[in-house]
């Protein structure tokens, strides 16, 4: 099966390191297609960004809609994955949501590491109706950039937040942040708990899916858009939405 | 004071019924004006549309910042809401926001009525912390443009709908759809409940906000973006972005 | 519009520490009528006295009814809230309701600081549905009587709490007691995030909902009483509640 | 023991109706006194007449302190019920309070019955932190007096009800309303889940409480008032509150 | 009346401890009959070892059943309750249960101390949807059996972590543990607020619950069993859910 | 890998319907192991059954530690999960647990469908935290038993329910009882949202978890068994509690 991995900021370099954990992760067979959007932010960090990145990534994922099985949003705030979610006829996670649901299944209250705010994480997590899962979030004084730059030095940062983790009652850890991607390994020799890498979550969780062989959901929110008249974007997402 | 008016789709006629609803609602010395986005759908109805407006909006909005004190999102979903927030240096409200919390203030839970799809507006509302203050959704069967062809007859189709939350224990009734600006004077006589204008509240509440003079937040995670780099966007919108 | 500023307590300082906070905030033409209940606590600890309180205020509400365009509660309990609010023909609203609300709406979560125990306002802020936007809550070692006697050693205190409650994910404050009403200006230039003020942001709040024009509830729960049969109470009170 | 059944409208008729049903429940050696307020509303059906209410119950309660072990409020609003709990140095209960919890005991999810409008109920359940255990709310056509003058045609009334709580998710029905005490044997024969009275579920758990001769919280928000200046009460309530 | 004390575990020193805190809880008649399982765990601290535990707890009541007016689970983690509340014919209460509700009945919110991993009395209190109400959770490193062979050592450790809990809200303490029955009276004096045993708050919630002779349910979730074939188990529990 | 599907009745026709569900579902070379525990209920219908089915369910797992990569429950209550999930050293998944999570991948809310009550299935989600994500449960009126003898029959009842389901805002609805796996293909052409086999489900979410290769958690309250004794159950199971 062919599954995109699709960043939602404009860093190739991101891209290629969660790809790079997808293939790490996908079973034989699996193909992995990176994919970079053509315009918004290199890197995501403030709310409005992740709007614009929101249709920066719908645009591509129209380029490509048809043409995979299945797409994984190579981004931590999971950016426009209900919109992404409801267009595509194939289905859509995103590797802070699989993070999040593999944690549940291996425990009883999961914490999350990222870098910088912790607040999007919190509402993010909330909106998956998970806050009753949520053990605690850290978070450690590094940035993205510097997760790419010296995968080591940002890895020390993080091994110091894990206990505290631990101790608010985390049976699990997400390390939230695609610029983390594949660094589990890492990191798990010292760390009580599992950690949990959204891509490769996420590679498992939309493997299971396309092998289920859903129907598109034919009523109910999540229905593709028909007949919707949207100006002034790409090509192929205007004809997306005006489906037919 | 000067209130933006923003719409998120490219309607213009709901860009004028929204402001002229403002405008009724507005204090002397307010200035209404009103804006509509340069792309984007002609009206949201699918999750990947409300992305997409989100842009369009951002981008208008950035247009203006710095030239208004306050903006009223003049659209039912609240599109970009929390982005818009973060990003611009002054107050901004949405208008489903603004009546679903000035009906917390008039009375124990609320109902709200819309057309077509009420789970938008169920999470919506859940995003706000509100989910125990609702005591119900109503869809009415009809178009936002035949609200604004045919307002008689959507407001026969409404009254029909107002019973029913009334007697699910709601105290007030938000109208939801940018569509019903200005509809709750003419279904107010037949509901035993106050109806919401979303506009009317929204303009209220900047009004007062605008007037509470309080500064941007420098902290926390509605600080206002700092040098961010965002390629590919309207030149206004990358500049408020990159700060500076 | 007249807006009847309602302290709870029997501390005239109180009373006009709250209703020079309310003028500073209120629109040109908006006349606030500060008054005090002629019985009941000195100061509101405990939760009786917050009970015979409430009934000292609905007596000098009652006294006010159909003379006023709107009450604001000068009592950071938002004592009898609900109850006046069913009792009488104008919007009510209370100063913690209204900073609580407004804090929503410039933020994702918020803090709140106040004298002695927090728990009464955690209850009053569940019971207002905000639960989930509450980021902490936090005491500052001081009376209401020595915020009125040394408001500058009391900000003192204050600004040493303002931090924490950041580090706990606030946006935004409220200032809880309405022995700090007018306050917020002090504090506000050592503080990260927007400070809250219980009268402003119920000045405009109250402001908003008088324009609205919106008809009493004839059903639902906040219908006004008719045909009570209350004894031993002033008569203005007993009369309101007889209605006819 | 001596347990206090107060009444907190002025309806002694209640009064009577309550205490026998408390007399009914009580182990040997529990002697049940009856008290009714000297003022306030005859039929508590508002929220303001709730406050007054509280008032004056607390005055009753405060002619009481330190002369009966337990009081149990005979009032299905369990009006008042947190400030007397901290007010006076012996346990506390209230009617609803007591079957809720019951029922809690006996199965998953419970239901409640009473007269008019139930959102004062659903807002007293959820403040008891039992909101998830609420499995749905009935409103029988009939007022309290007439469950005085007409038990056997409110029984029929009531009998309608329960089946449709069973059908919500039920496994136990609450009988909210003080003018509904020991009317419990007479519908059970029609029930296919037990029946709560507060009356009866009260006087148990007083008894558990008085037996458990736990001492007066020191500490926390329900230690009991010291120093408390309150003026224009009855001199007994002044100096319950004043304390020493 | 008699009630069962029924451990869940196969120490016997436990079910005695908890026996004695049982009969000096228990009113003049009230008979107490401990019981200890055939098989099991010794100590119960996993998951596995409490469904393994639960096993051996329903065959044991099932020896009981119809033999005794009420069953007290003498084990902290209220094992099986649920499934013995609907299999009995009588009513069954767990320590910590009773002890939770008891603890809502005199304060707002409560804590909890117990050995080890608090986690799994987080999850209890949340299955009883007392999860607002809940302060906060200390765990005192210390063993069961410790508890049973050192209690003065082990009271030494508990009062270190109460004020913590009161600082957190805690309006009243439950001592989580079957080993710490008994020991409230022992830790009170250092304690600023109630703290509560669970056998001695269990005692009394079963008197008032065999009291009110509540009919078993005849529908909804908790009917009895019947006509279930379950093989390999005890004669004994294999009838009473054969049932007829 | 080798999966086990672990049911936890005694009936093997519903392990054999199971195993065939999950092999249909399961990746080339997943090899499904098919068992069914020694003792217990021949169909788990009451709270006592389910327990008494854990500890059978437990023992049968203890007997494959050790040379299995993971176990699907077959059975809808999702018996012992937790436990199983502590006290085995691979993954552990829940049929109906698979497919809640699954559902909350394709969209908003999910509905369930089921044989007899619905609230073990309520209480269920909840204790996943799901309950804000759950749009209603619908009982349909067939026993397991006759799911397996007359398929078609069961099918047709279970149609008429999923309308019901949508119009509550289910976007996919979770197909709730052993005895219905595999019957999702044959209602999937009536239902206009997608339906959900928990064997399907789970066997995708297990070979995800078997390829992360995640560590058996060495803190917190998922830490495997050591040295716990347990008295009188199989010897495979105590050797597994007592670890070493």
């Amino acid at each position: 099966m062919k599954l995109l991995v699709a960043n939602a900021n404009t860093t190739e370099a991101i891209t290629e390191l969660c790809a790079a954990a997808a293939r790490g992760a996908a079973a034989a067979g699996t193909e992995i297609i990176p994919a970079t959007p053509r315009f918004g932010p290199a890197v995501i960090s403030t709310r409005a960004e992740n709007i614009i990145a929101g249709h920066a990534l719908l645009e591509l994922l129209a380029e490509h809609a048809g043409r995979v099985d299945g797409v994984l949003l190579a981004v931590s705030h999971d950016t426009a994955l209900e919109a992404a979610r409801q267009m595509l006829p194939c289905p859509v996670v995103g590797m802070t949501e699989a993070a999040c649901f593999a944690a549940c299944l291996i425990g009883g209250r999961f914490g999350l590491m990222t870098f910088g705010s912790t607040e999007t994480y919190r509402e993010r997590i909330a909106q998956y109706g998970l806050a009753s899962r949520l053990a605690g979030l850290a978070s450690v004084a590094a940035t993205p950039q510097e997760a790419v730059r010296d995968p080591d030095g940002v890895a020390r940062k993080l091994r110091a937040g894990l206990g505290a983790l631990v101790a608010q009652g985390a049976d699990a850890v997400v390390l939230g942040g695609a610029a983390l991607a594949g660094m589990a390994p890492k990191l798990q020799p010292d760390s009580l708990v599992p950690l949990l890498d959204g891509m490769a979550c996420g590679v498992g969780l939309l493997e299971m899916l396309v092998r289920l062989q859903l129907p598109k959901p034919q009523g109910g929110s999540y229905a593709a858009a028909q007949g919707r008249e949207v100006g002034g974007v790409a090509p192929a997402l205007a004809a997306l939405l005006r489906g037919g």
